[in-house]
C-alpha cells in the first residue's frame, strides 16, 4: 500500500507534470470525490454536495459563501493584473506588496463565516496564515496556477473536481523522480549534500563531504532558503542573497489513519472536510485507487503547525484522530496503524508546500529569483511562473533552467 | 584618522556599551550638532535649529510635524505595552503582527509632509521601509530603546542629542572589540569561519575548514540569517530554524566624503540633513574629535541601498556628492577622498544595522530567539532584550549568554 506523505495531487493545466508522468508510464486517478463534503464549524456538523453541478461544492454557510463568493471573484480578478514572469511590474505591485493578506482579508471579509472561508482556504493551499504572506504574492500564486495563455484562479487552487487536488499518481507521485533517476542512473548522487559550489573562469565545481564534481555549469534546484546555506565561492550578490534570507519554506504535517476499509463511503461521505476545530481543519480520502485499505489524511497547516509539532507525538496523534471522529464518527478513533510526517522537521526540506513572501520581497528582490549567477542556475518549483509551489511548477523550473544551461554549453 | 563605516553611535540609556568601553579606556565625544540642519524637500531647501532648547529639532513642514507629534506619541503609547522580554504576549500581538509598518502608515500619516518624515525615520532606524516590518516589530524596537525601567521612544531612536545618535567613540568603536580581543589574546581566532557544531551528550564540538574545538557549550553571537547556515548535528528544533529563515539582515550603504576641513560647520550648518532626494537622505558629521579633517557621512538605506547598490561605484559615488552637494554647497562635491560599505556585499555579515522581521514571526517564532538547544546558546544583538540592534544590545546580550553558560558549567 503506498500513501503519499509528500506532494500527491494534480488537476487541470498541470500539463507538464502530467506528461511528464505519462512519459514514465505512471497512471492517474480521481480523487475520491462521491457524496458529501463534512463542514464542522461553531460545534455543528453538517453535510454538502462534493458534485453539485453548477456551482461546486459549496459549504452551507449563506452569509459566509455569500462572501467568498464576492472575494474569490475579487482576487482572482486582481491575479490576473499580475504579470507571472514579473509579478513586480504589476501596475499595483507597490500597494499590493506593502500588505498582508490578512489586512486585505479585514478590509474584505467582515462576517465570521467569510473569515474562517478565507483562512481555511489560506492555510489549505501555502500552508501559512494570512499575516504571514504578502498580497502581492499571494495574488501571484492564484496567477500562476494557469496554463500559459490563462491566469489561474483561487477557486482551482482549492477544488478537487477541477482543481488543484484532481487525480492522484497510481503507486505514489514518488515514482516519477524514482523513474527519472533510474534513467538517469549512477549519474544520481544520493546522501551527499552539497556543501559549497566554487565558481571560476572556466567552470563550476560542486563539493561536498568527500566528493568534488566539476562541470561547465551547475542547477541548485532546492529551497531558496536552503540554496542559501550553501558557501558560495565567489560570495553570491547581494540581491540574491537578500532574496534567499527571505524566503522561508511554510509549514505542514501530515497525518494519516489507515482502517481496514474507508468506513466514510458508506455513509455517503468523500472524506473530505473542513473544520474550525485543531489541529486538522482539511481533510481527504487517501486510500488507494481500489479503496482497500481506507486511509484518512488529515493536515496540520500554518499556525497550527507550529504548535502541534510542540507536542509530543501521542498528544498530537490523539487531537488528530479525535478530529477525525468528529468529521467521519467514532469508528475513525481505532486506526490500523497511523503514520504522520512534519516536514518543518526534515534537515533538507525544513517545511512545506514551499517557499512564501512577506511584504515587500517580491518587489524589491523578486527578479533575482532566476537570475543565473555566472555559471550557476536556479530551480525549484519556487522559481517557476506556471504552477509555483506545485510538482508542475518544479518540472516547468527544471525544463527552463535546462534551456538556460543548453543555451549556454 | 578614523571614520566609522560600521556601527559608532551611543547615547542615553545605553549603559551597558558605555561602561564597557569605559573599562577598556575609551573616551565618548559628542556628536558635532552646533548650529542648524538642512531640510531638503520637494526641490527646496529650508534650515532649522538643531538645539532648539523646548521642542529638539523640529524640520520647518508644519502640516507634517504636527501629524509627526501626534504618530510618535501614538507609537511610543503602543511601544509601552510590548513586554520587550516576550513581545508576543502583548494584549494586541496578534493584531500588531498582523500588518506592516506601512499599513499602519497609511492609516495614520494623511499627509505628504508626515508620510516623508514617517519614512524617512523608519529607514534611518531601520535600514529598511515601512512596508518590510511588522508593526509589533518596530514597536518592541522602540520598546527596547529604553533602560530596564522605562520603555524607550521613537524620539530617542531618531535624534542626536538626547538620542542614539549622541556621542562618538575618540578611535572609533572598533577599538572596543579590538581591546576586548587583545584582552583575550590567543583564544580568538581570526578567518576561521564555523562550518559545523556537533553535540553530544557530554559536549559540543565546533569545526570549520582545517579546525575543531571542543567544549562544554557553545555560544553563537552572529545574525541569526547567518547562524542558519552552519550545519548542526543533531539537526536544530522547527522552530529555532523556522526562526532562522525568518530573520533577514537589513540594507545599508555608508558613504563617507572626506575634506580637508568640515566647510559646513562655516556656514552654521551641523552636517545633519534630511532629504527626499535619491541616494542619500540622511547625513551626518562624521569628522573626527578635532574636526581634521571634515568627514560627512551619508546613509543610503531601505529601498535606495537595493537599487543604488545595483549601480557602478562611479555613478554612486558621483549622486552622493551630487546630494552633499545640495543640501551643503558646492564645495561638497570636491572631496580629498571617498570611501563607501556596502554591508550586504560582507559574506559574514550581509546587511545592517541587524536583523528586522515581517509580520508573523515573532507572534509564532519569536519565542525562539532566545531558548538555548542543548548546549548552543544564541547571543547577537537580534536577541536583546534592551537595545536590539545597536551595540549595547550586542553587550547586553553576550553577559546574559554569558550567566546562562555559567549557570549550567
Amino acid at each position: 500500500m503506498v500513501a503519499e506523505i509528500g506532494g500527491q495531487w494534480i488537476g487541470p493545466t498541470q500539463n507538464r507534470i502530467r506528461a511528464l508522468a505519462e512519459s514514465l508510464g505512471i497512471q492517474a486517478f480521481d480523487t475520491y470525490n462521491t457524496g458529501d463534503n463534512v463542514y464542522f464549524r461553531d460545534g455543528q456538523r453538517q453535510r454538502y454536495n462534493a458534485q453539485a453541478p453548477l456551482t461546486g461544492p459549496v459549504p452551507p454557510d449563506p452569509t459566509g459563501v455569500a462572501e467568498a463568493v464576492r472575494f474569490l471573484a475579487q482576487l482572482d480578478q486582481m491575479a490576473a493584473e499580475v504579470p507571472r514572469e514579473a509579478p513586480w511590474s504589476a501596475p499595483k505591485a507597490a500597494e499590493w506588496d506593502s500588505q498582508t493578506v490578512e489586512t486585505f482579508k479585514q478590509a474584505n471579509a467582515l462576517t465570521p463565516g467569510g473569515r474562517f472561508l478565507f483562512d481555511v482556504s489560506t492555510q489549505g493551499v501555502f500552508a501559512s496564515e494570512p499575516r504571514d504572506l504578502s498580497l502581492l504574492f499571494y495574488l501571484f500564486y492564484i496567477s500562476a496556477a494557469g496554463d500559459e495563455k490563462t491566469p489561474g484562479t483561487l477557486e482551482r487552487l482549492v477544488n478537487t473536481a477541477g482543481g488543484a487536488q484532481e487525480k492522484r499518481f497510481v503507486g505514489g507521485s514518488q515514482l516519477v523522480s524514482v523513474r527519472v533517476a533510474e534513467q538517469l542512473g549512477r549519474r544520481v548522487l544520493l546522501n551527499s549534500p552539497v556543501r559549497r559550489i566554487v565558481q571560476d573562469r572556466t567552470g563550476v565545481r560542486v563539493e561536498g563531504d568527500g566528493f568534488a564534481i566539476r562541470g561547465k555549469r551547475a542547477i541548485v534546484a532546492i529551497p531558496p532558503t536552503l540554496a542559501g546555506r550553501i558557501d558560495y565561492e565567489p560570495v553570491l550578490p547581494v540581491l540574491r542573497d537578500r532574496l534567499t534570507q527571505r524566503f522561508p519554506q511554510a509549514g505542514v504535517i501530515k497525518c494519516e489513519a489507515v482502517y481496514d476499509r474507508p468506513f466514510w463511503r458508506d455513509d455517503g461521505l468523500t472524506g473530505q472536510a473542513v473544520g474550525d476545530i485543531g489541529p486538522v481543519r482539511i481533510t481527504y480520502d487517501n486510500s488507494p485507487p481500489d479503496g482497500k485499505p481506507g486511509v484518512l489524511l488529515g493536515f496540520i497547516e500554518g499556525e497550527n503547525a507550529t504548535l502541534w509539532g510542540q507536542r509530543g507525538p501521542a498528544d498530537r496523534k490523539a487531537a488528530v484522530l479525535d478530529n477525525f471522529a468528529t468529521y467521519f464518527g467514532e469508528q475513525a478513533r481505532r486506526p490500523l496503524d497511523y503514520f504522520e510526517m512534519n516536514w518543518s522537521e526534515e534537515r533538507y526540506t525544513r517545511g512545506c508546500y514551499g517557499g512564501v513572501l512577506s511584504p515587500g520581497v517580491l518587489l524589491r528582490f523578486g527578479s533575482a529569483i532566476r537570475e543565473p549567477v555566472g555559471r550557476i542556475h536556479w530551480a525549484g518549483t519556487e522559481t517557476a511562473t506556471i504552477w509555483n509551489g506545485y510538482m508542475d511548477g518544479a518540472v516547468q523550473s527544471g525544463e527552463r533552467a535546462a534551456r538556460e544551461v543548453l543555451g549556454e554549453l
